[in-house]
């Protein structure tokens, strides 16, 4: 019962990250405060793609043609057992989305391909979106039995989504990139807060690594540590939800990319250390001081009544979406 | 450790509960299809409210105005220990209900009286609002140690939106009653859907019940019988989501009303078997086969670094609000 019990946790950890990433186009950035890119280097040219590096994948257009579906095959059911709330919490986050001014909605998910709900969901949200998908290679899944943080969780699908921004956005062009993911919880305020972002923009978020709250420490207008229950030592101990990323800055630093061996709670640091100093991080939502974002997470359904009346051939429609 | 863990849960689900209701009031009603009361009696007069029942509460206005600070108190920490999310998820469905025209959001906390924190989160919103508050009598909560669905939670909320209604709207007032809950998930398109309701319109729930979807089940228009896992013999085996209720319906019966004594899973049978016969609702969602509600959880976060942190006199700042 035991051992039953902490596979189903470690199922719903491996596959609870679908890496969702929100590329904010900035359209009506301020002339009189240009991006200050920290005086970053010359941009070195970016070495052609390596097919056999495990983070490749193949280009592919802004909105993949989907191939149609076999005649002959029976239709797939749209039941998709170890994330049954996928959906609703797209659902969710397009809602948010939807009120954010001049957004656009890359979604990366974990999959060889992307997958026909997912896909629903974005046309009908209303939002401007990108669909990609990037599968975590095996050996970076860690095997049944391995605690859930032995690899970060979303570290391809993010990467996917830069090589995405590297691919298509021109050095010049202005804009702030987030990384969002599908079960938080994200205040309006938010996206006007980091919209100002030049380099790296933090700020509080609520609800994470068993706090209340973790937040960097401002005075005088600058970060000069964090507040976090955990590894204070890490370079930059912040979650993905605290920071947001200027778009010059990023595209000026072709090889920053967040590592999927780093160590747990690395994630973050193994990325932003690729693009500025901890001091050089600009605080925004009133200096630290206001939770804007929440660290939610949302309950895996228990569907035992489901098993029982599919056991019995009286399950569930498995013709309907949910 | 079995008794500790046990007695956290059950402090969950007595406090999870604040109790939203959502009175949708339509303001550009069909006037070709004028509401079908189904023959409702002619409506009795309203008995006087009697101040000694456990359900009365003293009227209260539209927004009541708070009592200013005691300056010899200390400022009071916003931490509320047993429900952290409450802020996140009234922000999220907010953001949810901003999309939909003409509505008015009636939220009942279950305390004394309403809390600034839901106030604040209500004002900041952009909906359309009204905050009042029902709490709980003792007899009612359970004790503890007995099990959370000994009585059915929300009652006594639902029943002071129910009276709010009936003290507020006109007879006559065309409009669409919705109770919703606040860490579900819903769909736009459900709005809609529920905008033409006339007596009591029904639709499918995602993820509710252990099943993948409870769904009323729809031969040539009319509801036939329902998909739900347990106990399908009760007069109403529906979701508290998977329901509207036209207003002049609701007023049509003064009496109507959510029993806070109901057995599992009768809550929204003690109410709806007021108000209509199974064979008289209005099914909706394409015939009841399009999921557009989803009955999400959000997880209780951990807090145990926050408590650690405590301890040592570092905790997060107790005067910025999650």
């Amino acid at each position: 019962m035991r051992l039953r019990l902490r596979n189903i946790f470690l199922v719903y950890f491996v596959v609870s990250l679908v890496g969702l990433f929100c590329a904010l186009r900035e359209l009506g950035e301020d002339p009189f405060h240009p991006p200050d890119l920290f005086k970053a280097p010359p941009i070195p040219p970016m070495p052609p793609p390596d097919p056999f590096h495990p983070l490749y994948s193949p280009p592919d257009s802004f909105h993949p043609p989907r191939p149609p579906p076999d005649p002959f095959q029976p239709p797939q059911p749209h039941f998709s057992p170890p994330r049954p709330v996928q959906k609703a919490e797209l659902v969710r986050l397009s809602q948010t989305l939807l009120h954010v001014p001049a957004l656009h909605w890359v979604v990366v998910e974990d999959a060889a391909a992307p997958s026909a709900l997912v896909g629903g969901v974005l046309a009908a949200s209303g939002v401007s979106f990108t669909h990609l998908s990037a599968e975590t290679p095996p050996d970076l899944r860690g095997r049944p039995g391995d605690p859930s943080w032995l690899f970060p969780r979303g570290a391809e699908q993010r990467n996917r989504a830069l090589r995405w921004l590297r691919d298509t956005r021109g050095r010049d062009e202005p804009g702030v990139v987030y990384f969002a993911d599908d079960d938080n919880t994200y205040s309006l305020r938010l996206f006007e807060e980091m919209r100002s972002t030049r380099g790296v923009s933090v700020w509080p978020v609520g609800l994470v690594g068993g706090l209340r709250l973790e937040r960097p420490l401002v005075s005088q207008g600058r970060v000069v540590g964090f507040h976090t229950g955990w590894r204070p030592e890490r370079p930059f101990p912040l979650d993905m939800a605290g920071f947001a990323v200027g778009l010059r800055l990023l595209l000026a630093h072709p090889r920053a990319r967040f590592d999927p061996r780093a160590e747990r709670g690395f994630l973050e640091s193994s990325f932003l250390g690729g693009l500025v100093t901890p001091a050089q991080l600009e605080p925004r939502a009133d200096n630290c001081t206001q939770v804007l974002v929440w660290h939610t997470r949302t309950e895996k359904p228990k569907l035992r009544q489901e098993e029982q009346l599919q056991r019995q051939g009286r399950g569930s429609d498995p013709n309907i979406e949910v």
